[in-house]
Parts: structure tokens; C-alpha cells; sequence
């Protein structure tokens, strides 16, 4: 599991900070987490193919998290991209895209599939074999969800010892996998965990901008391998979270500690700031394994 | 006359071009001319102050001239700003610019004022006492208007010595700077050419991008001080001109030398180019003044 930053600051680009943007490759997807203006040039930065991306997620509609969206779904039609591109976030996002196509008297030459996002309550927004994405309603200033992406559960490993011994058809070692338990050549039932051992966990990452300090969101995010939190402020200027709906380092950290995550990483930090340490300090008070994201920072898990 | 080019390349922007914007600061204003995906971010590299931008105008609603407009809009909010901003484009500006504000829930703080474009024909759509703007029709895929900066004719300058020795009363001097006949104190009628001299000739600055080759804006943009014309492809590409509806170098060239202007700036280069200066040598066949805009690049005529 790998994570791409290409932007983590909030509110306004700047020569030297990008809005938020981030990619996730996850089982062979490479999923785009927001796109603030200026997404489309980090991606050529960070040497991220362009048509690997096939599914982009947006937690909502302010500017510096969507601005840049509609620059990459034209850019896809100049390079003449034939793929089709999901795009998940809330309602409206499609009737602003679609307006600017017709503006401009075009439209891509790729299918472009909507997903648009109303529910309250976490939903699950896609699905195949090895990977689901659920979303995580958050409180912010207008309808906002994270995202949990998670690898569906891998199979059993076989004890190859102990099947030889059980005398079990080469015919069930699937079965076996997939943590059923069979009958041996001499029909006898032999159980699964006698012969199998747990499957290497699966990861799960979740993604968590813009919002204000929830606790309900505990429950869906927990034990998540990687949390990427939003800590837009320090405690010092914990007096603008309620009005702007935002949380500070250490907020975000005691999420993180009831949640057990096993990462936590800061982001979309308020460009007040000089220097970021100071959330880093403020967070580990509270947590132990916090990372600052950077635009153009790699994570692997 | 100072021009800021912010960019000039055309389709998609990328790590080291950027989408047209430009920057004419002309009798104490700053008009923004274009606006595509990252203009904000090239204002601030350029060290040119938000707060003095309260017109923009936008030739047609192609992404590669505008999509940076709301993320302008949005930050002058961030900003605080109150200075109402001008924005002078196709229809359609408005209901994209607004729909956008709207599904963020917020509205700018300053008076957003709009001035849509429909006419096919030449308009003043701007005029102060020192400064008109005119459009200039073009002819590209959809809509599209170049922009005519014209400072207006500046006074007549006083001939000191023959103002005296003609016996003309203080008092009408302003007349005589503005170009009339008056009575001197022996109440004899002084021509105004004899005792004035012509005044310092008045600048002008034609944008004109995106436009297929179009002799009919010749007589729009005749003696401009200095022409911005597209310039996408050279001339061994002339086949792509047609159905893209945009110009070679050369092409540009000709316009320049049948308007008698100048100076010529050549921009909007395709990306498929690796280098410009034969941009440069196919326009200098035709008219000697030409001129390679560049990212960054600031003119002064």
C-alpha cells in the first residue's frame, strides 16, 4: 500500500504548498483522493501515469479539495483516453463538471460515471475482489465524507505439512484457502485451523478531510493500518476550529489513539504556519507513530 | 505599457508551461487578460498584488483560458478583499462561477460583477478617462473575443514660447491642451496648431487568442503598439490549423505586418514543440518586430 502526497495544504495554492491531493495505490488500483487546483502538474511531478488513474474521490465541494478536477477530465480528453473514469463525491459535482464540458462545446471521449454521494451514514461505494471503499461522513462546514479503503481479507496460508499428513486432495487446497474445512481421501472431516494458519492481515487506509473533532468516526476507522487526519490547526488556535470546522494536531492525534490506528499521518495544514514540527510534537503528546505529510511525500505500509 | 505574461502555452499545463494568463498594467491598472489552471499561483511567483487586479477578462471558455477564474475568485475571498472585481467573458461565465460558489455554501465578500459577451461584433466594453477596451471578434471552435487596451489621445503639448508671444490668457491653456481654437487678450482667434504640438502618441496593446487566420480584426488592431497573437503550430503543421482553429507563426506574422503594428508577441504554443525559436524565424519572414512571449517574461512598451 502505497500513498502519494501531492498536496496537503488547506485553502489556497502557493508557489511552494498544493491543496489537497493524494494518491493511493492499493491492489494494482491507483486511486485519486481529492484534487485541488494544480493536481494534474503534481501528478506529471510525482511521475504518476495518467491513465492508471480510473477512480477519483472527493470528500467535497470546496475549492482547494476540487478546483483542479475539471483541468485533469479535459487534459484525459486531449490525450485521448479511451478508459472510463469513476468519479465518486457529493451531489452537484457532476452538474458543475458537465456545465463546463458544455461551455466549452466538448466532451470527453472516455465514459465519465458519476457516483454522486448523499447518505448520512457510511455506505460502501465500490467493490471488486480484492478491495472495498466505504465512505466516513464527516461534520465540516458542508456535506463532507472521508474514505476507508480496504483490502478485502486474504486467504489462509496452507501448513503444506500438516495437509500432506491430513491426505487431503490437491482438489480442496482452495477450499482450504478460503478457510472451509474438508474431507480428507478417507472421508474423514479434517478442520480448517488444523491444517491452515491465519492469512497475512489485510491493510486498510482512511482518509479523513475536512472536519471538525468527531468521535462517531471512531467505530469505522479503527484499527485502520494508515489514518491520514486532517489538523489544520495547532492547540494554540484551537479557538477557529469551531467556527471553521476544523480540528488541531492534537485532536486529530486522540482520534487516532481511540480509533488504534497504526499510523497516523497529519495534513491539509493551515498555511499560517512557518514550519510544521510543532504539530508533530503537539500530536506525539497523545500518539506515538505520527507522520507530517508533505507535498510529494511517499508512504508505503 | 508593462505586459506580465503568466503563460503561454495552450491545451494542458504541466510542470514547466503554464495555460494562458497574462498581466497589462497600462495608466495605473492592472487588467488580467486570461486566466487558466494555476494563474494564482503564477500572480504570486510574479510578485503581482492581488489587491490591484479588479478586471479580468477572458477571451472564450476553453479550459486552457479560464479554469484557474474560480480558484482566483475563491482566494480574494480567503483574502478578505472587498474591492469589487470585474469580469468580462462569454456568457456562461457567470452561471459556472456562481454554481461553483453556491455548492460551497459561500459567497465572496466583495462585489463580483459580471459582464457577459454575446455580441459578434466590435464593443467598448470598458472605459475610463485615460483607458476604452474593445473586443475584438475572433473566430475559434466556440465564442472567443481578443481584447483591444487602448490609452486614450493624450493632450496636446503647449509650444511655451509661441503661447506667450501670441498673447493667450492663462486661462485657456487647458483649452489649447485639448486641442481647440481660442481668442488671445487683443481678441484675435489663435489657431490651435500654431501655438500647440502633437501630442505624445496614445499606446495600444491587442490581444488576440485563440483565432483561426482572420483578416477581419485587421481593422481593429491597425497601428496597435504591440499585438499578442496566437501562434499554436509552425507552418509544417499547417494541416492541424483548420479543424483546430488556430494559427501558424507565419500566419500571425502576416496579420502583424497588414495592421501596421509595432510589435508582435507570438504565445499559445502547442506543447508538441520542444523549442520556440522557430516560432521566431518562420514570423521574421514576414515582419521584422517579433517577439516570443515566455512564461515569466515581462514586457515594457
Amino acid at each position: 500500500m502505497k500513498l502519494t502526497i501531492l498536496g496537503c495544504h488547506s485553502a489556497t495554492p502557493r508557489t511552494n504548498t498544493n491543496p489537497t491531493s493524494q494518491v493511493l495505490e492499493i491492489k494494482n488500483h491507483m486511486f485519486l483522493i481529492d484534487c485541488g487546483e494544480g493536481t494534474q502538474v503534481e501528478l506529471r511531478r510525482n511521475k504518476i501515469k495518467f491513465s492508471r488513474i480510473k477512480h477519483v474521490f472527493v470528500s467535497h465541494l470546496h475549492g482547494d479539495h476540487y478546483y483542479g478536477l475539471i483541468g485533469l477530465v479535459s487534459t484525459f480528453t486531449l490525450l485521448t483516453r479511451e478508459t472510463p473514469l469513476h468519479i465518486y463525491g457529493p451531489k452537484g459535482l457532476k452538474e458543475v463538471i458537465t456545465l463546463q464540458l458544455k461551455l466549452s462545446d466538448s466532451w470527453t471521449n472516455y465514459p465519465l460515471v458519476f457516483h454522486e454521494l448523499t447518505s448520512k451514514e457510511s455506505e460502501l461505494i465500490y467493490e471488486d475482489d480484492k478491495v472495498e471503499v466505504h465512505t466516513i461522513p464527516l461534520d465540516h462546514r458542508i456535506y463532507t465524507n472521508g474514505f476507508l479503503f480496504k483490502e478485502k481479507e486474504n486467504e489462509r496460508k496452507l501448513d503444506i505439512n500438516a495437509v500432506l499428513n491430513a491426505n487431503i486432495s490437491v482438489a480442496y487446497y482452495r477450499k482450504l484457502k478460503q478457510g472451509a474445512d474438508v474431507e480428507n481421501e478417507d472421508g474423514v472431516l479434517i478442520k480448517n485451523e488444523t491444517v491452515t494458519t491465519s492469512p497475512i492481515p489485510s491493510k486498510s487506509y482512511a482518509f479523513c478531510s475536512d472536519t471538525v473533532y468527531n468521535e462517531t468516526i471512531i467505530p469505522l476507522i479503527k484499527k485502520a493500518t494508515a489514518l491520514y487526519h486532517e489538523a489544520t490547526f495547532l492547540e494554540k488556535n484551537k479557538d477557529l476550529c469551531k467556527r471553521t470546522k476544523h480540528c488541531t494536531a492534537k485532536q486529530a492525534a486522540i482520534i487516532a489513539k481511540k480509533a488504534n490506528v497504526a499510523n497516523l499521518i497529519l495534513g491539509h495544514f493551515s498555511t499560517r504556519y512557518n514550519g510544521y514540527d510543532d504539530f508533530e510534537s503537539e500530536a506525539k503528546q497523545e500518539f506515538d507513530n505520527v507522520f507530517l505529510a508533505k507535498d510529494g511525500k511517499v508512504f508505503e505500509f
